[in-house]
C-alpha cells in the first residue's frame, strides 16, 4: 500500500470519513460553502470576486463527491453497499453531491442552482450533541404537543373567517379573502407581529386581541410540556451513561445494587481528551472525580503521580481545604465520574464506610506530600 | 336487513358514526371542507371554478346532515333522545349540520353562509389526544392563572389609560381615545408589537418599555404556572393508565401492594393495533416490554414464536447485548407495558428475585434460539 | 337601631363593607366606573350620551366615598383610627375616593381628571386569589431575578450604544441620540418589535440580531426561575391548607404523625358554598373526599342521608365502578378535602388498614342501599 | 502615616477599593456616568449644557482612573502585580481607566470617545447576587443549549434560501440577496417582526409561517432547558450556603449525618447586617430561626433579652399562635437559618424528640414573659 505511506494526511482523513464522523474539514467545508453561497447572491460582491466565490463553491463541491465516494467504496468493501445508499445518510451524502450537478445539467441559472449548498448543512444534524435527547424529548411528549398544535390550528382558523368577516369591507386589500385573514393569524397567534396586515374595526380588534392572549397560552403550554419532558430526559440521560462505569469503580464496589442506583443518580459522566488540565493549582473546588477508564497525572512539587483505573482525586477540596493543592492533567483519552460538593456530603451521610475509605486515602496522601 | 349486505360499507360506517366516534371520513370532510372554504373567498379561484367550490362544499354539508341523522336515529333506538339532543356533542352536531342551511334560508349572501363551515372544526375537538390532561392542568391551576390574568388586565388598563394621557395632544389620530390606548396595551403587552400605534414622546416610550418588560414577566409566570401543573398531569394520568394492567402482569405478582405502586411509575403503558412492528432486528434497543393483554410473534430464524398475556420479550438488549436480535410484531389490538433501561435497572436491583427471574427466562430463550 | 330595620340591605351592606371585604357591589362599580370612563374619551359616544355618562361616573365616585366613609367610621369605633388611615388599604381607599374630586377642585380639565377612575382597578389587588403565592415566588427568587434583570440592562446599553454608533450617520431622524437606541434597543430585546425604528447597516443588523437572540435567552432565564420558584410555592401552599384539617378527621387518626405528613402531601383542600352539588350522579368519578367541616347530603333513591365532619364519601368509584351512583351536595358552607384516584392507591398500598377501614364501609353502604 | 487620620473618608474608601469591592460610590459613578454620556448624543440637551456635561464626564472618568491607581498600588505592596494587571478584572479596571483618554488621544471626535463610557458597566458584572448560578445552569446544560443553537442556525439558513429563492423577483429591494434574506428569518424566528421585510408570495408566507412556529418552538425547548438546570442549581445552591451552619447550632448536634443532610434541604440561609429588624411584633409568622452565627435582640416588654449563636427564636407563631409577640432585630451581622411552616411540621414529625425540646423551650419562654 505506497498510497497511504505517500499520503498519510489523505490516508488518515479517508479512514475518518469512511467510518461515517464528521471530520473536521467536512464542518470547514459547510461553514465556509454555505457562507460562499450567500455571498454569491449579493451582486456587487458578486461582481468583483465571481472568480473566486465560484472558485470555492466548486471545491467544496468537489469535498462533499470525494467524500461520497469515499464512503461508497468502504460500504461495497464492507459489503453493506445497497444498505448504505438506502440509508438516510447515504441519502443525504448523495443529495448533498448531486443536487448542484443535477440542477446545472438540467439547465438551472447557475447563482440559483448554487442555492442548493443550503442543503449541505443538513450533514451537520447527526453530529449535534444533545439532539438523541431532543428527539426523546419530543417522541416521549408527542400527544400533549399535538394537541397543542391543534388548538393553535383551530384557534387560527376560526379567529381567520372572523376576521375575515368583520374586517373585509373595510380593507378589501389585505384582508379581501381567507388565506390573507390566514396570514394576519398566523402571524399574530406566534406574536411575531409585522404589521404588515391590521385589523382597525373595534370588533376585529378584540378578536385580535383574545388571539394575541391565546398565543401567550399556547406558548405557555408548548414550553410547560417541553419542560417537563427535558426534565425526566436529563436524569434519564445521565443515569444511562454514568450506570455502566459506575460498577467498576472498586470504590462503590461494597455498596448494594440499591445503593449503586442511587450513586448513578449523583455522578456525572465526563468524557475528556487527552492532556487537559482537570484541576487547577490554587482555585476553588467543589467536587472531586473517579477514574472510570484512563489515566490522569498530579503535578505534585518535585515529583509527579499517576494514578489509573479506578483511583480518585479531587476529595480534598471536599475535606475542608477548598483550594486545590496541585493541577491535575489527562495523559490519554479518559473517562471521569463527577461528584458535586452536595451529593459527596449526602452519600458520606448515608454510607459512612466510604466515608472512612476517602478520609483514609486523603490522610495518606496529606502526609505523603509533606 | 337487506341493507347492510348490499351496501356493507355503508353500514359499517353507520355503525362507527353511531358510536359516537369521529371517522376517518368525518376527518377528511372537515379539512376539506374548511379548505374549499377558504377557496370559495379567493375571487380568481372561485371564479374559475365555483361549479367545483360549490359542489364539494355541499357534498361535505350533506355528509355532516347524515352524520347528525345517523346519531339521532341511534339515539332514538337506544332511548336516550332527549339527552343527545341537548348534551355538548348534540349541539355541536346540530350547529354543524344546520347554521349553513339556516344562513341560506335567512337570505344570507351565499359566500357569507359557506364561512360558517368553520365550525365544522369544532367537531374534531373530543378527539384531540392530551386534551383531557391539558384541561385537568388549566381546571386545577385555575387559581394562579386567574391571578396572572387579573395582573394582566390591570396593568392593560394603567398603561393604556397613562399613554393616552401622555400621547393624546401628539398624536390625536392613534391615541385619540382610551379604547384606542387598550388596543396599542394589548399589542404590546403580548410583545406582538404590530408597530401601528408607537408611542413617540419620552415619557410615553418610557411606559411603553415598563410595559413590555411586564409582557415578559406575565409570559414567564404564566409558563412557569403551566410547567408546573403539566409535570403533576403527567405523572398522575401514566398512573392511572398503568396501574390497571400491572396488577394482571403474573411477573409482578409476587411484589406487594406499595412495591406495585412503585413499579406503576416505571412503567409506561402503550396501546398498539394489530400488525405493528414493535422492535425490529438490529436496532438498538432501550426497553423491555410486558403484554398486558394481546398476542405478539416473535419472528425467529426458521420458526415463528407467539407470546401472549402476561409475556415478556426484549429483555436480552437490557442484558448486556444492546442489539436487538429478532423482529416483533403483534399480531391483534395489543396493551404493552414499557419497561426503560434506567427502571429496569432501577427495579432490578431493589428486587433481586425479579432480576432471577428475568434473567433464568433469557437464558432458557437463548439456548432455545441456538 | 330603626335604620338597619328599614333598610336591612343597606346595613348588610354597610357591614359587609366595614369588614374590609371587596363587596359584589364594589366589583360592579369598578367594572362599570372604568369602562365608562374609557367611553368618556371617544368623542362621538360622549357627545351622543354625555349626561348618562357623567351620570354613572359620579354614581360610582360616591359610592366609593361612601365605601370610605363606612370605613372610617367603622375604625373609629373600632380604635384604630390612626392605623387605618395610614395603612395601604387606608391609603388606596383614600386615593380612590379624594384624587377626582380634588383633581377638579384644582382647575383640571373634567376630562381629564376623570381618567383617574382608572386608580379604582388598584382595590382589586388584595383580592387576587393566588396573589400571595405569587409574591412569595417573586420575594424568594428575587436573586436570580435582579439578576436576569442587571444582564437585561446591561445588553440594553451595551447593544444601544453599540447601534447608535453603527446607525447615526445613516438615520440621524431615528437613531440621533443614545435614548432614541435605547427605545429601539427595548424594543428589540423584549422581540416586541414595532418596527419603527429598525438597523439598516449590515453591522448593525448583526447587532440586532444578536440582541433578539439575547431576548430569547433573558426570557428564557425568567421563565426558567418563575416556573422553579412557582413550583416549590405549589406545594408549600396546599400542605400548609390541608395540614390542619387532616389531623381533624379521625379517619386519619389512627396514623403517626410521619405518615400524616405524607398524606397531607397527598390531599388537595377544597372550600365550598352551600347547596353545591359535589358529586353528579351517573358522571365518572377519579376521586374520593373527606368532610374537613360541614355537611353533605347524599341523595339516595326514597331518602337522603347527611354525612357530617369526619365522613368520607366518593370511595366507591375508586373500587371499581366508577360511576357515580348518587347525587351528593353541600348544605352548609363546607371544607372538603380531595384525595385523587393516584394518591389514594398509593395510600391504600402504604396503609392496608387504611384501605380495610374504607373497604368495610363502602360494603356497608352497599348492603344498606340495596 | 498622617493622611489617614486626615482624611478618614478618603483612606476608608481606598481600603475598600483596593479590596476589590465594588463600592456604593463605584456604584453611582456607573450610573451617572452612563446617563450623562447618554444625554451628550441628545444635542440640544448637549448644546444648552455641555459644561456640566463634561464636567460630570470628566469627573467619572478620573473616579475609575483613581479607583485603578488605587488597585495597581495595593497590587504591587501584595506583590500580586503582573497577576492583577493580567487577571480578568485588572484588564476590565484598565479598559475602564484608558479606553476614553486613548480614544481622545488617538484624534477621535469626543463625542464619540465619550460612547466607550458604556464600557464602565461591565465593572458590575462581578458584583450580580445570582450570577454564579446562572453560570453554572449554562456550563451544566451547555450541551441541550448547544443542539438547540445549532438547530436555530440550521432553520435560518434554510429558511432564508428558500424565501430568497421565493420572493427575490417579486422583490428585489428587500429580499435581492441571502444576506437580506437572512435578517428576515433572524427578525421572524426570534419573534421579533418588525416588518420592514415581509413575504407577499404565498409560498414565503407558507415558509413564514413554518419559521414562525418553529420560532415558538425553539423558544420552548430553550426554556424547558433552563428550567430543568435552573430547578437543580437552586437546590444545590442553598444545600452548600446551609451545610456549614447546620453542624454548628447545636439544636441538630443531636442528628445522626444522614439526618442532617436531611434538615439542611429544609433550611435557608440568610444574612443580615446589623439593626436590620427580623420580626415585626403582630405581623403574622410563618417560620422560625436558629442563629447560626451573631445575635439578636428580642424586645419584651420592660426588659430586652439578647439570643446568640445557637439559639433559636420565632417558634411561637409555628405553635398555634401565629401572631409574633416582640420585636427582634439583629445588633451585628448575622447568619440565621430560615425553617419554613411546612418544613417545621415534618421536621417535627420525624424527629419527635427535637419537637419536645422545642416545645420545652417555648413553654419556659411563655412562663417567664408572664
Amino acid at each position: 500500500m505506497p498510497k497511504p505511506i505517500a499520503f498519510p494526511a489523505l490516508s488518515q482523513f479517508v479512514a475518518a470519513t469512511a467510518g461515517r464522523n464528521m471530520t473536521k474539514a467536512a464542518y470547514a467545508a459547510i461553514a465556509i460553502g454555505v457562507l460562499t453561497m450567500a455571498l454569491l447572491t449579493v451582486n456587487p460582491a458578486y461582481e468583483a470576486a465571481h472568480h473566486w466565490v465560484d472558485a470555492v463553491l466548486w471545491a467544496c463541491l468537489a469535498f462533499f463527491v470525494f467524500e461520497w465516494l469515499v464512503r461508497i467504496r468502504h460500504a461495497l468493501r464492507a459489503g453493506v453497499m445497497p444498505g448504505y445508499l438506502l440509508s438516510l445518510r447515504g441519502l443525504v451524502d448523495a443529495v448533498c453531491a448531486l443536487a448542484i450537478p443535477l440542477a446545472l445539467a438540467l439547465g438551472a441559472d447557475p447563482r440559483t442552482a448554487w442555492l442548493l449548498a443550503v442543503l449541505w448543512m443538513v450533514k451537520v444534524i447527526p453530529g449535534i450533541p444533545g439532539l438523541r435527547q431532543l428527539r426523546r424529548v419530543i417522541v416521549v411528549e408527542s400527544g400533549p404537543l399535538l394537541s397543542v398544535l391543534v388548538i393553535f390550528l383551530m384557534v387560527l382558523f376560526l379567529a381567520s373567517v372572523a376576521v375575515y368577516f368583520l374586517e373585509r369591507d373595510v380593507q378589501p386589500a389585505t384582508f379581501g379573502n381567507v388565506p390573507a385573514a390566514l396570514w394576519w393569524a398566523v402571524v399574530t397567534l406566534t406574536t411575531t407581529g409585522y404589521g404588515d396586515v391590521v385589523p382597525i374595526t373595534p370588533l376585529g380588534r378584540i378578536v385580535a386581541a383574545l388571539v394575541m392572549i391565546s398565543g401567550l397560552g399556547v406558548f405557555g403550554l408548548w414550553t410547560g410540556i417541553l419542560a417537563t419532558g427535558f426534565a425526566a430526559e436529563t436524569r434519564r440521560d445521565n443515569f444511562l451513561k454514568t450506570w455502566e462505569s459506575v460498577s467498576k469503580v472498586p470504590f462503590f464496589a461494597s455498596l448494594g445494587p440499591s445503593a449503586i442506583a442511587d450513586v448513578t443518580h449523583m455522578l456525572r459522566t465526563m468524557d475528556l481528551p487527552a492532556r487537559t488540565m482537570i484541576i487547577r493549582k490554587g482555585q476553588q473546588g467543589d467536587c472531586m472525580y473517579f477514574i472510570a477508564s484512563g489515566e490522569v497525572e498530579v503535578d505534585l512539587p518535585g515529583k509527579k503521580v499517576q494514578l489509573g483505573d479506578g483511583a480518585f482525586f479531587g476529595e480534598m477540596a471536599l475535606l475542608g481545604n477548598n483550594l486545590r493543592s496541585a493541577n491535575i492533567t489527562t495523559t490519554r483519552v479518559s473517562r471521569l465520574l463527577v461528584l458535586d460538593l452536595v451529593d459527596f456530603r449526602l452519600l458520606m451521610a448515608r454510607h459512612p464506610d466510604l466515608a472512612e475509605t476517602i478520609d483514609a486515602e486523603a490522610k495518606r496522601r496529606a502526609l505523603e506530600n509533606k
